[in-house]
């Protein structure tokens, strides 16, 4: 069988490292090229010794035109602004992109640029409009059949998994959403910054960007999406969203409020909504009324497992959903996009 | 100077190995009893090599007459319903008496019954009447006169304080209150439980007793008191309350979220307003609308630090107060409420 | 293809809960019983949320029997004393069985009665003679005939592995070897001790069993096999072994000191040494006198890594060796047993 | 009372901030200048909020006419080589000086060159021939009569103070002296660096620097010393010395391996021998051989715990030795020589 052929560019941060150790053990595609501009030159295994006698690969500088000759896909983990700079010219060969960055997430070039303060390259939408929000439980099908794939943010891919059923079913309120969010250290990066010094994280705990997180307008176009469905004339659905810090290296818990329309609703009828709206998804796991999920039943999986409580007193309910952020929240969540593209089977190279 | 002379019953719990600490670091007291079920008949230093060449005490079996005539104030450091047995006893004899217990905490012991599943001993409320809650920066005459200090739980002491100075100034709603808080293990204390396991707590984080957890009546008696005024014939404000497990040691983070009553507000004038409330408070700490506490700033200390922003797109106030929930949340608030009792300078063995 | 049928007795420690996982993703063999005499008659994916989605095995007592029938093999993780009861009647039932206790680890029933205070029962060594130590790097051929395989301590693992080329090659002496290992808390296994309370470990570091840890008689005996060529005439190598507690949940680190017999002797030949001695061996890493192996490196991989530094100014040589201690050190190494026992691919189930 | 003026010049380095919070809390001193380039003209409560309500005290620009008009004693925690630059100027103004860099730490300038690859400026030992070894257990008698006391360094405290009375009463030999340290992040500075990033170093473990680590002279020269009596004619006292990096914030263990000169030696005679040579220490806490120190012990405290145990088989003795590496390895021990150097009670500001 031949293997189809995948080149990554942004090798070396986490996303990418983690990229390589899960196609390293996918048995349908072969890694032709890993692009990373700080170590160009040196092995993989010389910049990890985690992958001493996993790969002998080199990481190479860019070179785009030995990149579009060899490669099937590109996976693009690269910082915002500097994907849309790059995509383009990939799509153009007739490259299938997947890219981890926000720059194709939002449907509206004017909302990246109120949220991100850069203005969006393409406000004629060319590119954007053939881009598909790579959540596979929403969007399988268009992922199916897209050239560009916009690979969702980590705290979005946890929020939007946990609130789907409830909205889509209008059990709840589409105001007063509250979203109580709780990070490890991967998902800001490899980049060296005081706040991530060791022991200024350990034993410590913190909200940051506690006001306009960069993340908020993904979860809220595609909440919206699924509460007004698609009908982009009714308003939007607006959440308040805090982000934290935990002292753990991998995992994401989002504690999601939201007000139930009927508080005669009961636990069990919940459970049956949520069990109907994930019927078949092998990553989505829905605890038992019983049962709430923890960070460690997900870590180094591409599982999302959600749980949730009726809290009466308040007429409120209480979901919390669990990821891996550098798998079901990036680097997993991206291969099972490529699973689907490519007409592999959905969970191939994904579980252990 | 005659220094006080204080009994600890419960002395080798994390609140009551607290305790000690800071007491035997505190000019104006002398320790005479050291009262421990479990370890009665070693040297304290025996249990906890912490304190050798600080103290050659033994822990005792408790006696009540000899402690009666020994002590000047008990720290009852016990599991909630045992408190209820002895308290009653010390404070015929004259004693004054800290509890740290949740036993004296709930003015009505019919909501003591319902949270806690057990019947108060005091259903004539005679002890009750006299209890004052703990917490100085708002009941700080009434502890100057009390005779039975009812001292707060860790999570109600940094959401009280959190919100207070909003509530009394009627800033925000009663309504729609989302209280999501985050500690550290030694909230739960020093028994062995499966889930408190290193490596079941270690890079993992998880909500608990996510309905029904029963700090909620406590907070809920406060914050009512507050924002109606202690009117009792008005209706009682309601919060929903997620505590959940930080993997380190020491400290509580609140995230709370609150509906703005005005959307004129200012982040400034919500600062002064604050400052007001706390105006000469040395164990209070308001950060600027630019700044948020963390966990670590409080670390060891008896400070709650609080921060807040207006999240303006929802019209809702979100406050952030930490605190150590073994200091400022058991025994450090303990010895400042034992410090206004006896008429000792409100800081005494408290600041560093 | 017809699989292997594998039973595992002692399924819910750690190392048996991570020898499910590892065997859960093997091509070539299928669980038939899963025995845990604490859990039986729950779901596996009811006590570990963990194996939601990817088994729905019930967890059994233990009834011989029905084992016997069924399996091919069985993994016993059992604590040491109760596998000597039970291994001889699962190899008189012609079963071949993998021990991951002590029990058969020890060719001498005295020495074992010596350091495990309790008398073996096999004095005769009826079984013990044909117990194969699972250390499939110095046993390949051995373990590819056996019946019975002892799988190795995680710390003896560690340490063999990281010693036998310096010692084979008599490039160092058999006096003054010094090991000083630290493991994390999980190779203390699953049961509550207040030592392993998260609170108790967390920010601390201590050394425990200083003088006669009993996985130091497995260490001389293999080491002084590899130095003394197995003549048992010869005196027998002694080291000074000290274990001690990381707070992280997975990993030993072992640094080893031992003196130069000759100290002109070049860190590239030694290089050259180790290369020779595991040449072919996938799952040693053997680092260049310039690098040093990390826990992190191997975490979650059969790996074992090695590195070492000439200490030119006292004449010795200092190794570093780190596995994973419920993969390498456990579970991993039981599978790349089984897998030489079957004349599977040696690697199988073991690579991501 | 008149309080003795303090400036601290590097008042930001963990170190710096560590003495701050001690000087704040001693009773008999007053800071005047705290010098840091890095944040002059901000407050030191802009910097570290755990300041606030505490000192008011803005960072400066260093400015040497002013300093050693204000001030009686200056701490310097500087990088080496920054020191010997700087300090000169301070004593030839008649000023007292603690320096916690290594620069006046060896006796040989010749030494200094060799291990830190940069010539010692003081050549002619005019400076290094009056500056003493800050280790008040040693060398008190000097100290108080001190112009430049030399803070010793972190790992040399922790071994230093663990071996002398073995080598002062000639129990062990001077060969084959093994010293394995483990060290919390702290020790490694506020600097950024990779590996010191939260997600490299949590749930890690490794050596480092583990040929040539600079503080090796230093031990020597004072277990040298102390070995042969000061007699510089005799041979040198050397090490294997090894660090490692703990995924803890603060605390240092050492465990040395040395080799018993008499084997009919027993454990409670060295006892007798560690609380003779100690007797009247405070700092120093000898655990019984029945007993070993952890480092939770003593984080937070000025604390060296210190326990040991005979290794029969292999004829040696292990030494655990214990310290918070910023306090009785840093900041604490700098106050306990800035208290011998002004006469105040040792234990000024340093006992909880």
């Amino acid at each position: 069988m031949k293997k189809t052929k995948i080149s990554i560019i942004g090798s070396t941060g986490y996303s990418g490292k983690e990229l390589i150790k899960i196609l390293l053990n996918h048995q349908m595609v072969e890694i032709v090229h890993l692009i990373s501009s700080t170590y160009a030159g040196k092995k993989l295994c010389e910049v990890f010794p985690e992958f001493l006698n996993q790969s002998d690969k080199k990481l190479e500088d860019i070179n785009l035109e030995l990149i579009t000759q060899d490669s099937d896909l590109i996976f693009t983990a690269l910082p915002h602004t500097v994907s849309m700079d790059l995509i383009p010219k990939l799509l153009n060969q007739r490259l299938k992109v997947i890219d981890l960055s926000a720059d194709y997430r939002l449907k509206d070039p004017l909302i990246y640029h109120e949220w991100y303060e850069i203005k969006h390259k393409d406000i004629d939408r060319k590119f954007l409009s053939i881009a598909v929000y790579g959540l596979p439980e929403i969007y399988r099908e268009e992922i199916k059949q897209a050239h560009l794939v916009a690979n969702p943010g980590c705290y979005p891919t946890s929020i939007i998994l946990g609130l789907a059923p409830l909205l889509k079913n209008r059990i709840v309120e589409g105001e007063n959403v509250i979203i109580d969010s709780k990070s490890g250290t991967t998902g800001a990066g490899r980049n060296l910054s005081f706040g991530l010094h060791f022991s200024e994280c350990n034993e410590n705990f913190k909200a940051y960007k506690v006001i306009g997180h960069n993340h908020i307008p993904e979860i809220e176009q595609e909440l919206s999406n699924i509460y007004y469905l698609g009908n982009q004339d009714q308003k939007k659905l607006k959440i308040s969203f805090t982000p934290h810090l935990l002292p753990i290296n991998r995992g994401i818990l989002s504690t999601c409020y939201l007000n139930l329309k009927n508080l005669q609703v009961k636990e069990n009828e919940i459970f049956e909504i949520y069990k109907d709206f994930f019927r078949g998804e092998h990553f989505i796991r829905v605890f038992k009324p019983t049962d709430l999920p923890e960070i460690k039943f997900v870590t180094g999986t591409n599982y999302c497992d959600i749980g949730f409580k009726i809290d009466e007193r308040v007429g409120k309910i209480k979901v919390i959903s669990v990821i891996d952020n550098l798998i079901k929240g990036a680097a997993g969540q991206a291969v099972q996009n490529m699973n689907l593209m490519f007409n592999f089977p959905e969970t191939t190279g994904l579980i252990l």
